[in-house]
């Protein structure tokens, strides 16, 4: 399996580059279906943007307008708590920065961005398990539903560990980046009014528009103008501010995507599960897997010109972005056959799930 | 004058707000002639842009290949040397936090984002008329040519000034945001090599595409990847990568729109001129008037729905952007002729021209 690891090693750290994976496997089937993300496969319906979203400077007016819809679609105070950036990533070294150089912890495994902004801050950076480990840091961080595994901490235990945080001048930052799929009672958006907590959100991978580049900070009043002045005037483009407009106010979409995303996560789970590869996570746009055949996995499906998401620390785990078609769904299947076939003479290579880490104590 | 007064001293810091302007003047012509920025009316042609550009995460191999296009059209050493951003604005804070808090001169009047910019990392940031005061400091900020009077300084002595900034540790950042339209032997985009320069360039004004947000930091290799690092993957969206290739090596269609906006902004001076105001500098861009008459000329311009750039802090300037038709020139020409037909029967408060301040000495 030399060549297989030496493929596993080399794989983009997010995912989402086909550039990539064409160089990786040049012989796989084209056209590439990329679920290396996390980013719906189902974009908000395009429509014709004005001339002037490209040509003019984008208006202040317009673009507290979207902070207002994204503070309504995001459950957020008002439009005053919700700063809108050039996509959320941006962000992260500013959040980070927002209090001095100290102990940040972030719970992980998780999104690798946030460990590297908050060291880009000059913060002593520490990863850990467990969700108790974060009332010693300063700056505590973490991803919620968690990018990969979809683990959910309840907004209880949030507010507990916020409060610590303030009450030290410290700051919890939680990313929200797929709570557009829930669930929604434990997002912690509208509790930002006391200080001492940043909600980030993500608008490109619930809308599946992650090219416009739109992303949100929520929180109180002084750090979302202070966050406001870092970024400077016109930080959203044109397109993304029209974008932005329209999809988060359109809740009939989000609902009826909602519930199509978890009935297409379901139908996936099915398809590995046949094959002997339960999904033991993730939330509905995109499903984790953890299993000795991971690397396996991951190879034949690169064959098949599917992109899946492996990370190079943790090589039993697998993430899987949702298809966009019945016709992908079938070359999902075509490798999940593929893989059971070659495995099915010797049950031994037969992929066994690996044991879940230990949940943290609620 | 009170009521005018009171509506200089409230109009936007930057330009560029219709929204504003429509505030001030309520019950102007419409629609509003926005000659605020110094933005081209005659933006790049658009094309259909691929659907991937909107849902897709831009592609790093994408990215590289507008950073090389990118250093072509601005002479810049390599794509490596070049930093691709939504938009020059949010770069400032960061290129100014390249050195640690210190002596940061902005060669003024100009741009006042610098001095925002400078000071916010954490700079004592003094404003200096003259362009040798810049060498006392340990970060020297000009724009060439400046905004908003188009004055330039010449490549030699700028030169010598980033040699002195490498020599003790310190930094010059020349913003040459409007060097598109000239005069490029001026411009040191190739002279960033031996560090301790940076060089700004905006894609958004020459190229009549401000809403897509894209700019660019030009600087020694180093200190190119530490910019990199703090934006993070995905900085510029699909739409901005997208234009960004295709207009920057677009080299007849710039060549073609440099001798355009040039005959087009020497008609606009002789519009003025005609009119007792002599244009006394700008670019092709934008053009710039030293009058006493200027908060008088606002108004008039103003009631007539076309809006100009007045600067609260210097109450007889104003910078004037190019018209995108023959139309528009007749509503400048009707406003025009309101302002001297107002001002003919009394020729006292026919506009004089006012002195420049001295060039400072070559």
């Amino acid at each position: 399996m030399a060549r297989s690891e030496l493929f596993t090693a080399s794989v983009a750290d997010h995912g989402g580059s086909l550039a990539r994976a064409r160089a990786l496997f040049p012989n796989a089937r084209e056209p590439w279906i990329d679920l290396s993300t996390g980013i719906n496969p189902h974009s908000y319906p395009f429509f014709d943007l004005p001339a002037t979203a490209f040509t003019r400077l984008p208006e202040a007016s317009r673009a507290a307008e979207l902070a207002a819809v994204a503070a309504r679609a995001y459950g957020a105070p008002a439009g005053v708590n919700v700063v809108s950036a050039p996509g959320t990533q941006i962000l992260l070294p500013r959040v980070a920065a927002l209090i001095p150089a100290s102990r940040a912890h972030v719970l992980s495994p998780t999104y690798a961005e946030h460990r590297r902004a908050a060291a880009l801050a000059g913060h002593d950076v520490r990863e850990v398990t467990d969700f108790d480990d974060l009332f010693e840091a300063d700056l505590a961080i973490l991803v919620n539903p968690n990018n990969p595994d979809g683990r959910i901490i309840d907004r209880a235990r949030l507010l507990s560990l916020a409060e610590v945080m303030r009450s030290k001048g410290g700051l919890l930052v939680v990313d929200e980046a797929f709570m557009d799929v829930g669930p929604i009672a434990e997002s912690i958006a509208g509790d930002v009014g006391q200080g001492g907590l940043v909600v980030l959100r993500s608008f490109g991978k619930f809308f599946g528009l992650a090219g416009v580049r739109l992303g949100f900070a929520i929180s109180a009043e002084p750090v979302a103008r202070l966050l406001e002045d870092g970024l400077g005037p016109w930080a959203v483009a044109g397109p993304a501010l029209e974008y932005g407009i329209a999809a988060l106010a359109d809740t009939a979409w989000q609902e009826g995507m909602r519930t199509r995303l978890e009935r297409e996560a379901a139908t996936l789970d099915a398809h590995f599960a046949r094959h002997g590869l339960p999904v033991s996570g993730g939330t509905s746009l995109f499903r984790f897997l953890r299993t000795s055949a991971a690397s396996e996995v991951f190879e034949i499906f690169g064959r098949y010109g599917i992109l899946i998401r492996n990370f190079a620390e943790r090589p039993h785990e697998l993430r899987i972005g949702l298809p966009s078609s019945e016709q992908e769904m079938s070359r999902i299947e075509q490798a999940l056959q593929a893989w059971s076939g070659t495995s099915a003479p010797d049950l031994d290579r037969r992929a066994a799930p690996l044991p879940l880490p230990a949940p943290s104590p609620r």
